[in-house]
């Protein structure tokens, strides 16, 4: 394999969705880390079921809505102000501490970079903002323009496109398992940011390279980093 | 609306899935129902993700990974006796106590019915067989046949399909809540048997009627039977 390219997933990879916990936690004291699981467990849901069922909508929408039945199946009490503070939460989500240095790196070698992400522009542009990395991406690609969430091929098709490269020679970094999962079975290479040390997926596929974080991709790149042809 | 036909989801709706939580605790004391619950989860997710990649197997095969993985994510050894032994149980479920009563009882009223499962033709045998179910059903669909599993459009146009009805004029009948609003989208009229006094889920749609077990059901066909035209 040559990578020529890198699409990045952004929530949970660039961008820390579990750090929303201590928000919760601070709204809803001893179902803080309970509630920010749940709501991304939904979140995740929502988006196959309207994949799957042609209703698409803005990932910003299901992700209000997966809060919305978080709270009420764990019998929380979510005020107007809770709930625009924990959305308000998510369009500045932190990003993770050594993300920007090796996105930096990866830049610096020559390599074209992109975010493939389910988030709609709005909130995608508004996390890049806030993580500082306006200046690192060549393509934000959001599957909005399809209609259709990732791990749909339509969704994955995007970078290719967009790059102009085959996908396997487009390095698809992603700390989902079910996404780098779904991206080999497109067809990417992939490496898998398995932060929590999470067992893999038992899909009957494994993502080409994994890492602890963001700093062991670097390796992986420079082994494989082929000069545009 | 005029119903004239019912075709019901299979597991957690006639067979109690839940019910080998039981044997769970006893291979697993202290984690059986974390263990039935995380098995069950993983299950659902690892047929969207292969619905939505294109990546069909059949559902004794999805829900033996789904067991895998989750015996390896909750630190459980999984030993081949083990593993045979739980999977054998999934063969043969409970049915819920009301339903075989209820079932003769839409039958007798002179309604076709008919599942329509996740299942593939083996399992759904062999746990219509074990429930005494053998000579409720006009028709046992699989979409094994269309190898994409629910939600997917292709899915629920078996039922239509064999009735040869609109699927307005035929009661899909889940305890999913997820099935319930993935057949409403489709079209069908919609009774969501809500067992666990769950939450609504947040997409957009209700389920024309609910009730907490079967035999609500009756008395909601009652008002809406049709004679076939």
């Amino acid at each position: 394999m040559t990578i020529q390219a890198i699409a990045f997933d952004a929530y949970g990879t660039l961008f820390d969705v579990y750090s929303i916990g201590a928000l919760a936690e601070r709204l809803f004291p001893g179902n803080g880390a309970q509630l920010a699981e749940l709501w991304r467990d939904k979140q995740i849901e929502y988006t196959r079921l309207r994949t799957m069922c042609s209703t698409y909508k803005p990932f910003w929408e299901v992700t209000q809505d997966a809060l919305v039945f978080s709270c009420r199946k764990l019998g929380l009490d979510l005020t107007l102000d809770a709930q625009n503070s924990l959305m308000g939460q998510y369009a500045k989500l932190q990003s993770f501490p050594e993300n920007l240095g090796v996105l930096r790196k990866l830049k610096d070698m020559g390599l074209k970079l992109a975010i493939l992400s389910n988030g709609n522009p709005q909130m995608l542009d508004s996390a890049v903002e806030a993580a500082g990395m306006r200046s690192i991406f060549h393509h934000i690609l959001s599957v909005d323009t399809v209609k259709k969430f990732k791990t749909a091929p339509e969704a994955y098709q995007l970078a290719p496109d967009v790059f102009g490269l085959s996908a396997r020679n487009i390095l698809f970094v992603s700390s989902n398992c079910w996404d780098a999962c779904g991206a080999s079975w497109f067809g990417y290479t992939t490496f898998w940011v398995n932060r929590a040390n999470a067992p893999l997926e038992e899909l009957g596929v494994t993502p080409d390279a994994t890492g602890s974080d963001m700093t062991s991709l670097l390796q992986f790149v420079k082994k494989h980093i082929g000069e545009p042809k």
